[in-house]
């Protein structure tokens, strides 16, 4: 397969680095809703998506749920080999959220990889620092934000009074009609993409499921 | 001064990394209640706590805020560095909740640091496992756990930190720890008394049944 030109940081590995990456990573498909990792069970390997799109998520004692973030193309999951790193001290669940294509990487190659070579650490901290801004993020949101309810209520009434499903108008122009900033609103917008409520293209925002916009806005 | 005794993986940089490293670190002192990085002004650089307590926290718009982690003897503190890496999209404040001693490193010496050596980068994975494991903790505390547990487990943590039964903190300073309302927190302090597992005075908790202390924190 195409690993190579996948894996981000490919040329910055020394030709035997890459051949032993390689020869570790299993490609593998999943069709939509399997549960690819189980952070109960073991420590699967890191994941490298070609194509589809992965759910990492939490889950309670009781069986309540909270995804954390999305995998998709080219995107490298760590927390699914917890065992690379001593202080990876949690578990985390992974599902296909679409038929996905990806590549399992052998956690005891990687770690070697890791403490060898300084562009892999390097990558691996930008990766774990991608995910923990996304964590923290959510954090904020569950604390303090109803950012999302702000929104939600905001996209209802726009397409109410326009008459349409289809908003024009900027990620600016709603940060200023519901108190934030661009940024916030281009991030929120991102997760309701995210999760199928909306679909974004430039300066045009299509609402889709209004059902989940309603709960959201309640 | 004796940074290079402090530094957790001294050993493993060569005498020129060693010499640059320590050239660019500040010692400082700051005195208990010192806001010692607020995350909106700019990059601090990182902190390596020689003696005392920090103590890392969110704030919100509106001046709420909860504790992430502290910061003791020996720890090393990245997020007050947020510019060493382009994907660390999020900010945090830094205070002194002890006098503290610490020096301040400079981060874009850390940074060239970690770009050219492995052992480095790899520590700085370890060391944002750690508060990552931290985060994910907090968020299925908040999520999924009730407040009895919450409050049991933080009087506890604190009588171990302080080495003490009697524990000097506001019902407020509680509840920006836990992520509550003071009123919640006194509520639920009053229902530990009538329970006799503490008892009550301005601003102080002695701490009398551990037993059911430890049994609530499970």
């Amino acid at each position: 397969m195409d690993f190579s030109s996948y894996f981000p940081i490919w040329k910055a590995l020394t030709p035997k680095q890459q051949q032993l990456l390689e020869q570790n990573a299993i490609y593998r498909k999943a069709e939509k809703g399997t549960i690819i990792h189980n952070g109960n069970v073991h420590c699967t390997g890191l994941l490298l998506v070609r194509r589809g799109q992965l759910r990492a998520y939490i889950l309670s004692e009781e069986g309540k749920e909270i995804t954390l973030y999305r995998l998709l193309d080219r995107d490298l999951c760590l927390f699914s080999a917890t065992c690379i790193m001593n202080s990876l001290q949690f578990e985390i669940a992974i599902e296909a959220e679409k038929e996905t294509e990806f590549w399992v990487i052998h956690p005891d190659i990687y770690k070697a990889l890791m403490t060898e070579s300084a562009p892999v650490a390097g990558y691996t901290n930008e990766v774990m620092a991608t995910r923990f801004s996304d964590v923290l993020w959510l954090l904020e949101q569950i604390l303090w934000n109803r950012l999302d309810k702000r929104l939600a209520l905001f996209l209802l009434n726009e397409a109410e009074l326009e008459n349409t499903k289809t908003l024009r108008i900027t990620h600016e122009g709603i940060g200023k009609h519901i108190g934030s900033q661009r940024e916030v609103v281009t991030r929120m917008l991102q997760y309701f993409k995210n999760e199928g409520i909306v679909t974004l293209s430039r300066n045009t925002i299509e609402l889709h499921d209004f059902k989940k916009l309603k709960e959201l806005s309640k």
